[in-house]
Formats: structure tokens, sequence, C-alpha cells
């Protein structure tokens, strides 16, 4: 993506993937009609006043880098979430920062902390601004003024291709970033449903994990050393392989979320641009036989590079929205049955890599799938979820465009609890959209497998409440995260925590572990002008 | 090992590696005549009174857990390095605990740490006592009393085979937990030089890694949750296989030596134990050359689980030493000479699981190996490595008997600065060792290798100054610090840092990455007690 992204929506501007007669009968018939709901005009939005910043801002920078217009304001005042595309779309927004700043280095950004702390102005650091959880909410904390610190201007590439590490700038969007590797024969095997929009210092500060990650690690796990600029300086960690130097300082970095400093650097392992990309499907009986493929999968090694299975619900409904048309599916259809995998699972797997390794690579998966029991749907399907990778997004804004309430949301546990936690999370789901007199569809699929467990991925659609989309959207969601919490899973494996999850922090990591956190934020950020009112509870 | 260790010395008190005539025929000739020494009894042993301690600390774990006897004491009152044992051979103890406190379980932990905190008593975590950078040093801090907190008691095992997890108790020995896994047919794959002696508490608290670190994953990579008590209450991460929710707390537990509390409970994935172990070694042209083939081999996601490359001086003497008789030798010599690698380096690969795996692996594997020039010794080379892998420390008290000075350091860099790094470390300890008046040998291998770089592990040896050995140690110690420090490489890659690394930590993670350990520390133990003196500078 060149330019800016969609103001209130996703993606490229021009981008549209509107649903076709099959999709928008099955989701009527299922559903009921929702109440057709367009967005307000851009010049339409009202937000509160900007409240006049420090000078030393504005020095520290240059005037040029200090953006106050009313569209500037607008595009930093909310991230990507269901809640933020509602009240975008309806104009009313209760909060936007009083400026974007958008430093061209570390030491500007270390003189603009200064500046900040000295001057009580919370700082909000801003990549893609895609976070679905509240995460670049323009919150002042106690400080009643608040900044974007837009780091678009922060792109620097450098490759050590001995090392086969790259050192990239926070600012550099997904594709800009494989472009620039990919020009030098490298990859960095990071891809996310958010990879058009979203920045190398987001991956990094919400420890992202892209849909390949069971071959090329999540960004955490490529992530070799980090900088941090912070109000009370510079953190640095070595860019060595491993030390076994104390606590990993790097660990405390990622996942940071803005609260303790901006991430100003990120050097990351990379790979050799794959000369192949294999990608198919395949059908599993059902849930529960695939899930247990994908687990002896995962323990023997012989992981595809993307591996993904879609439960029953999520299979019906993908056939049914993946635009196939009828005598595609028809043939689609008769093909399962004689395979008698009727009500069967979509597994679908990618390999990537030199041709030779692909090929070997795949046929230890394939002894797996087949001994599994699961059936191959063959090479146009699995290229077809790969067409349709990054599409989640934009289908979004085409149900809320219908009057739809549509999310996300995720959870990892471990093998033995995981089918524990499918049945919880979903019923919840399930439950909570019933109460709210607006009965739904609930998918799931499992993804980002490892030895121990795997991450369990849902989503929900159901008529929005024309009105009060925002309550009927938290009391789903509060539903879904007591139920995580109850089934001992974590709140979240890759969307972070933001405003949304932090009421569920203690629950994740105990009164102490909230203890130890706020302690190096009061260190590093005494303060506390970083993201104020994220990841940690209030 | 059954029962205690040498006191004074390594590991299984029957056992012996004594050198054969050729050995000591090479290092007389290389080295000089040692100046032969004894240690002391154990009966001879002085050191301090022991303080009295407050009465609840007997009252937390009853009396017979309370041990202040002679043997007691000395057997915590230094760890495994080699000023260590300088110091218990030479009988004359500056600093014991005043007591050995053996608690039964983490209830017991939370209830001492709470009585040492109010009473002002530091506390020593205390596992097998192998750190080899004084992390077991019975150091009071600013409190004048010690008490070496050990963990023997605290062994549990639970193993969930569907996540292919096991939760263990931290006074689990290296083959005590590998006994309980193997006996549900599974391994943690976990096997450091000190393996016999060390245990699960004292692998995470040091971030260890073991020789098939590249097939299994370092001991950090395969924890997924740990417990910690502290002086201000308990801290418990989730056993999920992944979690964004914000920074891992888990790897600010990992690694901290004790500091910030004790580890009561570890879970680690686990594997099948292998069916198969296949080791073997190979002759690469030289360092270099082997360096750039492990890197094909890192890099292609081809390494064999166990990987090393010794270097020419190291191949050399380990073959020397290695108890090759004449006839062997000579026919090694032969052939050795007959594929024109005369001067070659000795690369030790070992692959581990089910048979077909293990095949399939080595083949590609030895594509590499091929492509890179270096030519195959054959099985038993391999396998006598694999048969003395645990045996270095055992021959370092032979060689300090005989009066030589012998001592390990290790590092790890990227491989665009491996060559480097190799040359300054080597250069430095070349240096110091003859400004000592002590020309030494100075050996190094590569090992835990990652796609962006290796560890470089060097083990030297010279005479002992008589007298003087703790002077020696420290000029000689410091130099090869000081260069790791240049050459912009970690501290340490799998020793830790103790007492001995941590001048160096500040040129590890800068002024304000300590500040931030502080930080952590500052609130988990707001009094001081866990184990001062270690891991942050003083």
């Amino acid at each position: 993506m060149s330019g800016e992204p969609k103001w209130a929506g996703w993606g490229e501007p021009g981008k549209r993937t509107p649903l076709g007669d099959g999709a928008l009968a099955l989701l009527r018939s299922e559903l009921g009609e929702g109440v057709p709901a367009t967005p307000v005009e851009l010049a339409e939005v009202r937000m509160p006043e900007p409240q006049p910043l420090p000078e030393a801002i504005a020095a520290a920078v240059g005037d040029e880098s200090v953006l106050t217009g009313h569209e500037q304001r607008v595009r930093r005042s909310a991230g990507r979430s269901y809640p933020d595309l509602v009240r975008l779309r309806g104009g009313a927004l209760e909060r936007a920062p009083d400026a974007v700043v958008v430093p061209a280095d570390a030491a500007q950004v270390a003189r603009v902390l200064e500046v900040c702390a000295a001057g009580g102005v919370a700082v909000v650091p801003f990549g893609g601004g895609t976070s679905v959880v509240g995460g670049v909410d323009p919150l002042a904390g106690p400080h009643g003024r608040v900044i974007a610190l837009d780091l678009r201007r922060m792109r620097s590439v450098a490759v050590d291709p001995i090392s086969q590490t790259a050192t990239l700038g926070p600012g550099l969007r997904g594709p800009e970033a494989e472009w620039a590797l990919g020009e030098r024969g490298f990859t960095a095997g990071h891809f996310p449903q958010s990879f058009e929009c979203a920045t190398v210092g987001g991956f990094a500060a919400t420890r992202s994990a892209g849909q390949a990650s069971a071959g090329y690690g999540r960004f955490d796990e490529i992530v070799t050393a980090v900088e941090l600029v912070t109000p009370s300086g510079t953190m640095r960690t070595l860019a060595t392989p491993h030390t076994a130097a104390g606590p990993a300082l790097r660990e405390l970095v990622v996942g940071s979320e803005g609260t303790l400093g901006v991430i100003t650097e990120v050097t990351v392992r990379v790979r050799p641009a794959p000369a192949e990309r294999r990608y198919e499907a395949w059908v599993a009986l059902d849930f529960a036989a695939g899930r247990e493929l994908i687990r002896s999968l995962a323990q023997a090694d012989a992981l595809p590079d993307v591996t993904r299975l879609s439960d029953e619900a999520e299979t019906r409904v993908s056939l049914g929205l993946s635009g196939a048309d009828g005598a595609r599916r028809a043939a689609l259809d008769a093909y399962l049955k004689l395979r008698r995998r009727s009500g069967g699972c979509l597994v679908i797997c990618g390999w990537e890599g030199e041709s030779e390794a692909v090929d070997r690579r795949r046929a230890v998966s394939l002894r797996h799938l087949r001994r599994g029991g699961a059936v191959p749907l063959g090479g146009a399907a699995g290229r077809a979820w790969e067409r349709g990778r990054f599409d989640g997004p934009y289908l979004r804004d085409e149900l809320m465009d219908l009057g739809y309430f549509v999310e996300t949301l995720e959870t990892s546990h471990e093998w033995s609890r995981l089918d524990d936690t499918y049945r919880a999370v979903g019923g919840a789901l399930d439950r909570a959209l019933r109460d709210q007199g607006t009965p739904g569809i609930v998918l799931c699929h499992l993804s980002h497998p490892y030895r121990d467990g795997a991450s369990l991925y849902f989503t929900f659609v159901s008529r929005a409440r024309s009105g009060d989309e925002l309550e009927q959207w938290h009391a789903v969601k509060s539903a879904a995260c007591e139920a995580i919490v109850a089934a001992g899973a974590t709140i979240t494996h890759h969307h972070a925590v933001g405003t949304d999850h932090a009421p569920y922090m203690e629950a994740e990591v105990g009164g102490l572990g909230v203890e130890a956190l706020r302690a190096i934020k009061a260190r590093l950020d005494p303060a506390g002008i970083m993201n104020p009112g994220k990841l940690l509870p209030g």
C-alpha cells in the first residue's frame, strides 16, 4: 500500500471485497437482515479541540513535523478494532491526539519524550495504527494532553547477508520491509493479517505472530536486538544470537506496547526468499481429528510453514463466502461426498523454501495428514486461501456496511486443554450473542501450532444492535474473555493487550507480575507519559 | 550420581580420568612441569564460625532441615569455578553459609524468605552448586548473615503426555529428571557438561544451554512456565505455548540467578526419547572452512542436534588427550594425511530421534558437510566424544592435582563478527598467559550454532602460579572479558553472570538496562536478601 489507508475502514482505499449473492443469502437466512450503516464523511467528524502543546516539541522535530490538521488528527484517533470502527464511522470522537508529531530519528524521539515528560504530555507511539485492542487510543491519562508519535519517517534498512539479519526502522510497513529485504534476496517471513498496513515497530511492540509462524517463527522469535528510547534514556540490547547474561531485557521491550518507551530499531533474523511457495488444502474428518493430526505434525517437527484448521462452522462459512461459483462449489461438494467427508474441516497447509526442501518437508507432512485420515482438496483451494489471506479486515468493512457485528479474538493453550478451551469460549460467545438478542455464527480455526499447544482464533458475526453497537460488543467480548480466563488459557496469543485486555492482566500474570511490570515502567517512564491506559490494569 | 559429589572437585567421588603418558608428555613439553598440589582433607577446612540465625527459620522448615555441620557448610560454600576449587583445595575459606536450610516445598520457601527479609539474612538458592561464575558464593551483602537454601527436597515430576510438557521441581539433578522422564518415554534433551550434578532450577536460573541445543533448544527455549517465590510473594506464569500479553515475565525469571527469588517449579517441553542416537566425527579443512560449513547447515535448517567444531589447537590436543592408543592414533594420522587434512579441524555431529528421521536429517546434513569439503572420520570418533561428553570437569581436577591452571569461558556473536571475536579473545588469552610468565595452550570450539551466529567456547591451560593462582586467574579472565566486550560479543552465552561477569553487565545491557533490572529487584526483593553480589554490578 503506497498512500494513506481508508480513514474509517481497512487498507487500500480503492480495494473492496463485496459479498456475493450466495454469501448475502447465507447471512440473511442465518442472522436476519442488518440495518445498513454508512460512515460519515471525514470532514464531518467531530472531536475535541486540540490543546496547545509545549513549543519545545516543535523545536525538537521542526514545525513541519507537528501536524494538527483535522484529517491528521482523525487518522491517529483510533486503531482498527470493531469499537474503533464503530466510533470512527459514527463521526463523534470522544478523543483525538492534540497533535501528530513525526520525528526523523531516535535522537528526535528522545528529545520529544524529554519535553513531554517535563511538560506533562502523554505520548502514544503510532505505527500502522492497526491495533485491534485499543493499543493506540489517544488516552491522555492524568496529563490532559496527548500526542500521537508517528514513526513513519523512521524506515531505515540495513542487511547483514552473512549473519542473515536485518536492522529495521520501526516505521516500515510490512510490504515495504519485505520489498527492501526481497531486493537483497531475503524475507522476514512475517505475514500477519494486518501485514499490508502494520509496521515493524508494531510487530515488535505487540508480539505479533504471522500466518507462517510455524515455519518462520513469531515476530518475537525472530527479533535478536532492539533499541528502546524511554523518557529515562535509551536501552539497546546486544545483537548476538543468544546471551545468558541475566533476565532477557529484549523480552521486556518486545510486547511492551509503547508503555515503556518507543522502539526505534529492531534487528531480526531473515531468511533467503523462498524459491517455491506451495499451498494446498486438505479436509479432516472433524475438528477433533484435525487437531490430533496437527498435534502429530507439531510433535514430529513436520509442520508446514502455514498450518491452520477450520472448525466445521468456519469450513462451511468459508466455503460459502469464498466466492466459489456454483459449478465449482457443486463439484467440490460432490468430491467431498465421494470421499465421505461431507461435514469435514478445512486444513490449509503451506510450505515455502528451496524446491528440494519443500518437496522433502511436504512428503513428511503428507504422511501425517494421510495417517490422520485427511483427504487432499488440491492446490487450487490452498492458493485461494493464499490469495485472500489479508482480506479478512476488508470483509469486515463490507459486513459493517450491511449492519452486521463482526469481531475476532484469540487465545492459546496446551493440547491437553485445547478442546475444553474451544468449547468454553465458543459456548460463551454463542450464549452472549443470544443474550443480546442477536444470535450469531461463531467460527474458529486452530493455527500457530507448537509442540505443546496451539492458538484458537474465533470469528463471530451477528446482526449489529443499531445504536447500541458498543454495549453489544462489550457484553460479548467480556463473556469471551471471562471464559478464556476460566479455562486457564492466555487472554491473547497475538492481538496484544491494549486497553481491551488490560483488565485481564492480573488473571494472566498475577498480582505480583503486574507489580513487577509497574516497577519497570516507573523506572523507565517515571512521569507516566508513555501510552497511558494500555497493558496495565487501571 | 546418587550420593554427594566430591567436596573439592567434580562429580562422582569414585570417578577419575587420569591422563595417559602421552598427554602428560604433551603437557610437560608444551607448558613445563607444574607444581603438584593436593587438596586438604575436608575436616581440615577452616571457615568463619556460623552466626546465630532467627529461630523462625527452623520453625518454618523444621529443626532437622537446618544444617550447621562442618561438612554441610563446606559443601555449600562455593560453586565449581577454578577459583572456587583453588579456595576449597586450599582449605582456608573466607566465607561459608551460616546454615544450610532445606525447605520441603514452595510454601516453606516463602516462609523462609519472609523470615530472612524481616531478620536481615541473605539467601543463596542452592541447586547442584555447579556454577562456574561465582553464582552460589555465600555472600551476605549488607546483611552480615547468609544461608544456603538447598532445594534438594523439591523434586516433583508431573508429565502431560498429550501436550508433551513436564512440570519439574527445581532440586532434580539432570540424570534424575531424565530418568523420571525416560520412564514415561520422554526426554528434555538438556545435556550441558554439568548434567551429572546440576539441577533443573539451576538450568532455568542461569539460562543453561545443553550440548544438543541445536536440536532440542536451549533450556530457556524449552521452558514454558515458571513459579518464582520472592520475598514479596509468588509469581507464576501461565503454561500456554505462547502469549502476547505484554513483556515476557517468564524471560525475567529465567536467567535471574536467584537475585529475584527462588524458582520453585519449572514447566518444560519434552520430546519422545530418541529411538536412535547417531554420533560421528568429520574433519574440516580448517577452522574458517568449518565455520562456513556450520553456517550453511544452520541457515539451511540442516543442523545436527549436536554440532561442534574444534579449532586446530583443540583438534590437536583433543586427539592427543583422547587416550587413543599409539596404533589407533597412527592409523588416524595416516588416514588424515591420505585425505590431505593433516592440520584439519574436528567436527562432531550427532543426530537423535526416530530412525527414519535421523536418516533423513543426516542425509541433508551430509550434503552440506561434503559440499563444505569435510571428510568423514566415522562413528568411532563420534562415539568417543559422546562417551566423554561430561568428562571435562573431571579432567580439570587431574590437571589441578598436577599444578596446572585450567579454565573455560565462552561467548557468542553473529557470523559476520565471529572470526574477529575468535581472534581477539584467543589473542587476549594468549598474551595474558604469557604476561603471567606461564605461556599456555588456548583451545576453542564453535558450538550452539544458530541461523545468525554461534557460540565460541575457549579452554586454556598453563602452569599454575603456585600460591598466586587467584591473581593469575583474575588477570587472565579479565583480559578475556575485556576482549569480549570490545568485540561487541556477549559476556556469556551459557555460563551466566554470577559474581565473575557482574562487572561487565553494564557493557552488556547498558546503564539503563542495569537500572531496569535493579527496579524489578527492588520491587520483588526490597530488603535485598536474594543472592547479593550476583548478576548486578556492585
